[in-house]
């Protein structure tokens, strides 16, 4: 009976809770008033309400994140191209060969462009060198120790500081609303483990991204992953619904991207039936932070891509209007 | 501040409730009282006791169940196979081919046994025709519409009333208490995923198994995934604990199986350091369910495995002893 009473307490209030939270506009402080903030709040509005011929039950509540562009900065590079290119000085000493190897061989002159220049080839070169050859567990910790004192070199920041504060809101603000949020990243799956859940409130089970191959295997008598220099998956363009369907196995109703790499993702979700949102957030913010989009190689969010929003009736965040705050250190 | 109100009582609620319940023994009522169910609820207590010194924090509680044998029974055959059996029947009528070519010729004469003896590739063959060829929307209406209405051949109950009452029991145990509870089973992933929230209370982004490859595609400007005939991960043996990683991005405290398949995933769960429950059902009580185990090619539960439980200290589930009750529709 005691625990019957303490359930029924326990629901009665979270449920209050929940229906109370999809009037608090407050809980988007970051954002500005507008037709874009409406579109969100108007979406979680129809999908909450009982009774509504929108509603969806909690469980069907999924709503996926791209990572880079879209949760945090990704100029002026990947994040995971700085760790990597990190990892190469860092192994350098046990790599002699690399002293006349490229592309290792100009990353540890300084010289990153001619490494990057040499297109997928390389680029697997480096992430081979640099991802592979040992457990998850060491993998893992190598992540944490180095996202820990790591800094964007234009924003001088660490990089889970370069995260955008709006978005930050809205996840919890789904999250207030009984969504479950993922992130759906080109970036790798193991590369973002280890800091999502710290940063972002996402845990390592609702991460997923591109990965590379694992092999069991027991050393010493004890059991371990090792991570092989094979490309398992890439959770980009088309692979992004393919990696919503294997990890997740039901369709979202929210999206939200930045680049040509989302477009996928963004029709996988719109073509569900129902209320659904879309969103693309667009860099025109050359003052607080970049301003990038159809020329860009990082992030390209093409002329095409931009025709299809609006055919699709997708949002586009300007985060020169939109954002009242993009990071939470301007404040 | 009346939000801040109600979630504190929810909180409060929520904790006393999770508190309360490691205690409450019957909530285990299908299992005959001794050393296996106290093994489990000693566990639960000891992860769940804050200031123990095995206190687990609640997102790191995740569970693993293997499903085929753990979690429903899998003689006379594992369920997907009556499935895939029953769709060559079903899709006959386009292939007339399969009259005269091998395993169809057999299967559609009645005589299953030539087809399974075929090997793997007889088997991949049949997987191949049955689950392949069709979007992932339609495969899985395709299950729902089977598993509706088929049934054990020898139990002549639904599949879905041919699962585990103290398994059920032992699920939701565990999931009052906080934890997070997976399927990392053999079977296909998209097999699963359409009856285990409804049966087990696992959604389907909870479901890690077996997979075919997936292609994105536009059909009449709709976008669909197609799944192709080419496997694409086997979630068994060294392939569980890989899924895991793959899947859930951390490490289970808790595991249960019942057959060689699941040793990998008892070791690497076993290997994390800190409190850890690693279980396997042993299939002794030919009376109420069925008798096998080391020499049996299904759910083959060798003496190997038993002498690694016993070094290992994994707790052995006696269905005939430890299980007061196997299935509901024995009450």
């Amino acid at each position: 009976m005691r625990i019957k009473n303490l359930l029924a307490a326990a629901l009665v209030g979270a449920l209050t809770f929940t229906t109370t939270i999809s009037q608090a506009a407050d809980l988007l402080p970051s954002w500005n008033d507008g037709a874009t903030k409406k579109s969100v709040t108007d979406f979680v509005a129809k999908v909450t309400t009982a009774g509504s011929p929108d509603f969806v039950p909690v469980p069907e509540r999924i709503a996926t994140f791209d990572n880079d562009g879209t949760l945090w900065c990704e100029q002026p590079l990947y994040t995971q191209l700085f760790f990597a290119l990190d990892r190469v000085k860092a192994l350098a000493p046990s790599h002699p060969e690399w002293k006349s190897k490229e592309p290792f061989a100009s990353i540890l002159k300084g010289d990153v462009k001619p490494a990057l220049a040499g297109g997928e080839h390389g680029i697997l070169e480096i992430v081979a060198a640099t991802h592979a050859g040992m457990t998850t567990d060491e993998f893992n910790q190598t992540v944490k120790d180095w996202i820990a004192t790591a800094k964007n070199p234009v924003l001088k920041r660490p990089y889970t500081e370069c995260v955008y504060q709006p978005m930050l809101e809205l996840m919890a603000y789904l999250r207030a609303n009984g969504f479950k949020t993922f992130i759906v990243s080109g970036g790798g799956i193991e590369f973002m483990r280890p800091w999502t859940e710290s940063v972002y409130g996402v845990p390592p089970e609702q991460v997923v991204g591109s990965s590379g191959k694992l092999k069991y295997e027991m050393r010493d008598g004890q059991p371990v992953l090792l991570k092989l220099p094979e490309i398992d998956f890439i959770d980009d363009k088309d692979g992004k619904p393919i990696g919503i369907q294997e990890h997740i196995g039901r369709r979202p109703i929210a999206a939200f991207g930045n680049s040509d790499g989302d477009q996928q993702m963004l029709e996988w979700t719109g073509a569900g039936g129902g209320a659904r949102l879309m969103m693309l957030v667009h860099h025109d913010d050359a003052t607080r932070e970049f301003e990038y989009g159809a020329e860009s190689h990082i992030g390209t969010f093409s002329d095409a891509l931009m025709a299809l929003a609006k055919k699709n009736s997708w949002s586009v965040i300007s985060m020169k209007d939109d954002w009242k705050t993009i990071f939470a250190f301007e404040k």
